[in-house]
């Protein structure tokens, strides 16, 4: 059995259907889509080394999450219900400073496990210790965009510490050379960086030709410190600092005006919603999705960490994202089923340039087999409705990402070890930290 | 294997936690919890008949869904994204025209179903051929309450037809005389139903000693139609008329304003909160969980019917009214976990009339256990935490209802007939309809 894991090799797909086609898709072994047809199994005979069959399963391009923090996982459940800043100070930050490259490798593992577990063959990452889940991301199979969250306070010794840990983590991953593994700059906020942070962060990024990855306007706060200190709106510093791009993914943007949705749009700029950690934090407006779909921003779906959500269910998240902009804009028909999935699928891979989410011939083979036989599929009237409303994460059966097999019919090899050792470490570090 | 399901015997449930305590749970063969400690084995093994190891398992009470309209899984998926006087007017309602006893039966067997796999064991329903529900809710092993939507919509006629319908349901689940099984009037809603209705509903459930299941304020739009039309807030007619009592379950109660949540406390209502359903809908306004919870209202969960939400899942449902509230209201410390997983299983029992939803020696034997060799279950600093934000139904590996197993590690006996059973029924309906 562990001989079909962890390698790519030709491989068709059988019984299985897209919306409510039956078809055959064939991966060529290279890590894309050979061939998608009703019928392959004659002529991909002689190609084909092992044959899913997905007993009509749907098929879907893998979820993209574009925004969390994976080793987060650890802190699940830990500290919940707690104003922003007694939540910050008194429980998640006192935990942090006990975290470990161990940790992390173990938190990006049970993260890694979970995503695969619920569909979700890459994300986008900002946290410590990048190496160790650069590490965990390699044995996991995914695809990810890491990058080592940039803090520097206005303090210019930090400046220089956090400018050295982003080019070590750039040539880090540089030196894997793996193509699923990309780096990115990951300046935190403008309210956390430095306009000099900032730009070194943007240069940087134009330079190797690599991501940013930057939380914008997650609460009202925000934007009113940012008046007040500086006169001037976050979104305004972030654009004289280089760091809107087509290279960019802001995340939450809880807090944009019509405006910065207009000027998002004209740099490129990659949205990321996180509905329910705006939620579970009380950010107080909805990311405004009708302003940014009307002028064409790519809006895409991100889980935020397991301290704020607290699962990384990208298909929980994608049915939380329609149901918010429904009750914040007041209005049923704001994004309907077919934009909240394609959000949770191609919008997140054009987002990470990983490909553009299509199922179709010479598209990366990053995709997902939907189990059919079960109530949230039952009856099917709209495949689209049924992924996004009626089922979650615990439905997907088969994950496929590069081509390589990572789950087939649930069995994920490895899954107790990991399990074992990510509890092990949470229990270990809240020891560490002297709390219970 | 089936000899294990559908029949009630001495069950010593081990290898479980109750929140962070190892315990093992010895069911007596009657419905009933025997005994609760840590060891039961060697007093109870003369009686045992089947020992169910839960591998580590936690075991909470049953969900119970307060609200739902159970045959709509027909109509799962068949419309979304809608405004809702268009959904209803244009595609429920003509789709409903051709819906039969048949249709009812196979309907309410997938939700159960769903129920049941996602650890709900008691249901509050209103819907039409009720007497086919019945039927299906006998079979499954769950409990519920049910009722026939009454709509007179002021019209004597129509009242005479409904006020027959309900009696004779009322009678046909008498004659059923199953302790699962029990019968409420349903007058549907102050607009939908003329005082002389409610009136009788009120009497006929005074006299009877049932519930009264209703939906109340889910929209602005009643509260400024009823002040127009009538002079006064839909609460106020249906205090006028002998509705609210320590036997009603009012859904939805979004539009009540502080005095209305008072009143509600006085008459010890049971209030219903669907927030998957009225985030679809866009129902504009979060049901007043501070102000219920303030004036000491029994607040409770339920799902709504399929067509609003889509599924069945009560952990789900517990989750996005956690969320809801918390950023409706913001503040991020309303609606804890802890409130809102007794939200999902006691207080709905007690709603119902179906015990108390406590873990102890006496209660109804209406438990599920919860798979903690998974992702989102691990770690696990606060079970509770873990139950709520993290997992959701499909971590539910075991449910027993009334002292019967229904799920065992997953296993529900029948489950594809009634899927497919089902599949065929909404097909057919739709054929039917001539709709696609």
């Amino acid at each position: 059995m562990e001989d079909i894991f962890r390698k790519t090799y030709p491989v068709l797909i059988r019984n299985v259907r897209i919306g409510k086609e039956p078809q055959e898709i064939f991966l060529d072994g290279t890590g894309r889509i050979g061939e998608i047809g009703p019928d392959l199994a004659r002529d991909r005979a002689a190609e084909t080394e092992f044959i899913i069959d997905g007993n009509g399963a749907l098929v879907l391009p893998g979820c993209v999450n574009t925004h969390t923090h994976a080793a987060m996982t650890l802190l699940r459940g830990y500290a919940d219900d707690m104003v922003l800043q007694d939540w910050l100070v008194n429980r998640i930050w006192p935990l942090e400073a006990h975290l470990t490259g161990e940790d992390v490798y173990w938190g990006t593992r049970l993260a890694c496990l979970e995503m695969i577990r619920s569909g979700t063959t890459a994300f986008n990452d900002m946290y410590f210790f990048m190496e160790e889940a650069a590490r965990a991301v390699d044995e996991a199979g995914i695809r990810a965009v890491l990058c080592h969250g940039f803090i520097d306070l206005g303090d210019a010794g930090k400046r220089e510490a956090e400018c050295r840990a982003t080019e070590k983590l750039v040539a880090h991953i540089r030196s894997l050379n793996n193509p699923r593994i990309r780096a990115a700059v990951g300046p935190h906020a403008p309210y956390t960086v430095s306009d000099e942070g900032l730009r070194w962060c943007a240069d940087v990024a134009r330079e190797q030709g690599i991501g940013i990855h930057i939380h914008v306007c997650e609460t009202e706060k925000e934007v009113t410190d940012s008046i007040a200190a500086r006169g001037k709106r976050p979104v305004a510093i972030l654009d004289a600092c280089g760091i809107l791009t087509s290279r960019t993914v802001a995340a939450h943007c809880c807090w944009l005006d019509a405006a910065e949705c207009r000027l998002f749009a004209e740099r490129g700029v990659h949205v990321s919603h996180n509905p329910v950690s705006n939620m579970k934090l009380a950010t107080n407006r909805a990311m405004p999705y009708p302003d940014l779909r009307a002028a064409g921003v790519n809006v895409t779906l991100g889980t935020d960490g397991c301290s704020s959500n607290n699962n990384l269910d990208m298909l929980e998240t994608a049915k939380t994202a329609a149901l918010l902009q429904k009750f914040s804009w007041n209005d049923p028909t704001v994004l309907p089923a077919g934009e909240a999935l394609a959000m949770a699928t191609s919008a997140g891979a054009r987002a990470l340039g990983f490909g553009d989410g299509r199922l179709e011939a010479g598209s990366p083979a990053d995709i997902i087999l939907v189990d059919t036989k079960s109530a949230c599929a039952t009856p099917m009237h709209n495949p689209v409705s049924n992924m996004v409303y009626a089922c979650n994460g615990s439905a997907v059966e088969t994950v496929i990402c590069n081509g390589t097999i990572l789950m087939l019919e649930r069995n994920v090899p490895g899954e107790q070890e990991i399990l074992d050792g990510a509890a092990r470490a949470a229990a270990a570090l809240v020891a560490r930290a002297g709390q219970t």
